[in-house]
């Protein structure tokens, strides 16, 4: 069912100091800061041969990554995405075999304006999992 | 300087139960148990159309995880592994950034039998961070 990795999202108390990190530390290529209003974060993207490294910084003052940096305040491994064919099948599958899809349970558009869901980190060994439909 | 994200490594309390979790909630294609007794880990690989998950379960009374799983009894995403074309030069281009490099600094071999060395989360956005020799 699952298929690519979409990408890894790191969230990060200051995304100046992550965008050095990838950039001028680590030798990535990075993309410019790009706000997502609607979803509490700005997000840059570091373009990997084989996937991206999402870099979250909070925005606003309800961020869904607030708790989070609260709890690993030099930042941390926020989630997994992984791309999947059909989602509201892969959603389905999910909960008939007693995983929990967080949420109301129907996809929303995510960062990449593909539907996408998160599952409970509890029962997929201590990690947040987004699935996007590819 | 870094190319491929090789893996991800998730370190979990029970790697049959982990299997489980990736094989048949997920459908992923997942391999048979590795032991690695020169690691202190058994590994299990699923893998990804673009890159491998790599499960990680400790091994014996003095296994490297032992520590991050007392801290996430649930699991967690433990490293990110970057392939690079010259792991010592890799090296000395984050010395001389003044970021830290774990053990000696000298490479030693990998669970995939090629040169690696791990740098300090510190110093990588919480996050710790492998390097592979391509």
């Amino acid at each position: 069912m699952i298929g690519r990795l979409n990408h890894v999202a790191i969230a990060v108390p200051d995304l100046d100091a992550a965008i050095a990190t990838y950039r001028d530390t680590l030798g990535g290529e990075v993309s410019a800061i790009e706000p997502q209003a609607e979803h509490g974060v700005n997000t840059v993207f570091v373009t990997l041969p084989n996937t991206k490294i999402e870099l979250l910084g909070a925005l606003g003052e309800n961020s869904p990554i607030a708790k989070f940096l609260e709890r690993n305040p030099e930042g941390g491994i926020h989630h997994l995405c992984y791309e999947v064919e059909d989602i509201l099948a892969a959603r389905d599958r999910l909960l008939a075999a007693g995983a929990r899809v967080l949420g109301s349970g129907e996809p929303r558009l995510g960062a990449h304006g593909k539907p996408v869901l998160f599952l409970h980190p509890k029962d997929f060994l201590g990690t947040l999992v987004e699935l996007e439909q590819a």
